[in-house]
């Protein structure tokens, strides 16, 4: 359990290495509330995660109302992450690429690029997005969710608190509950809160087994 | 360009926030490899990235040569990066989880979990894989290898050098040229190395398009 937000247990600032090893999944929290200031902080740090092209085909639903949580619990194996974490995350494949296709030609042109890197830009992205089934689509948006979700657990563990990465939830579910549009699809939620359980060693395979 | 291994450029320690910011898709690298105790350094990082289950769903082949490099960039759309890099990460979804579940379970044994816990956990995720179909399966253990990415990116930046996340090569190619099983089905690269081009204002879209 941390009681100091932003700092380790003595209060001193951690390097990356630290911050990877400190982070686990989260069983249970405490229930207390991360301060708004803090969790706006960590948005920020979601916010500025890559994203393939850019196009930040993602969106998260924030989660707070404790009645929802509770709705969700049940949608949840009843697992108790759920309703005893502060805010929960569920990342979402944004799959109106279109949309944020537009949104960044947008930004392109605000930053000062010429027209014709916009319309280069657009039409490369469109047709790449075109070609794509349904279901390539999704696995594709979906994939860009994943990489927000890890900088949303180190930032977490970064800024001092804890969370969980979760997939085990009913998708459809969810959907229903949150009254999510169907271009707005949960992929893995992401519990944040004060921890109410003690991390366990981490157990991975050998470098020989990842790295070749 | 970094010159300075590890801190940024006053040789300062970063925090989180920092390394977030710095991190960059960087177009093209100097040439120069990167020391392998650093390398060994991020490859550790990425080894403690969390997975469904804990079960590393994901390998990474680490290519340094140069003329492997030569034949990977004509499949990779002659990027530059791909030639001009130190090391080059090809993550691959990793398909034989059977194989993981089973060292998972000895990892677990080895950590004093009773055997039968160990044979739930066993019976459990086997269960859940058994249930997927192929492109289900891959869809998964893809989503688990771009965590991993995370981790090998924001680790780049945090030990001093750059790295640049990109799917734009064909898979195929890649698996005959690095004489991959058919397990073992890369999904995204990561060339990592020392930047020759300078970062580009972030463009990101608002937090009201990101969350709700």
């Amino acid at each position: 359990m941390h009681t100091t937000v932003g700092k380790d247990s003595e209060g001193e600032q951690m390097d990356f290495s630290e911050i990877v090893k400190k982070r686990y999944a989260t069983k249970k929290f405490t229930g207390e509330m991360i301060p708004q200031d803090k969790i706006d902080e960590l948005l920020d740090l979601v916010r500025l995660a890559p994203s393939s092209f850019g196009l930040q085909q993602f969106k998260v639903k924030v989660v707070t109302d404790k009645e929802m949580k509770e709705k969700l619990q049940a949608a949840s194996w009843n697992q108790p992450q759920i309703t005893t974490c502060s805010h929960l995350l569920v990342f979402c494949a944004y799959t109106d690429v279109p949309k944020r296709i537009k949104q960044f030609g947008e930004l392109m042109t605000a930053a000062g690029v010429p027209a014709e890197n916009v319309q280069g830009f657009t039409d490369m992205t469109s047709g790449f997005v075109s070609n794509l089934s349904k279901e390539a689509l999704l696995a594709w948006t979906s994939r860009q969710a994943y990489i927000a979700l890890d900088h949303a657990m180190l930032g977490a563990t970064a800024l001092g608190f804890d969370s969980c990465p979760m997939e085990g939830f009913d998708a459809a579910a969810y959907s229903k509950i949150l009254e999510l549009p169907e271009n707005t699809v949960p992929v893995v939620i992401c519990p944040v809160g004060i921890a109410a359980d003690e991390p366990r060693p981490k157990l991975r395979v050998s470098k020989d087994d990842l790295f070749f």
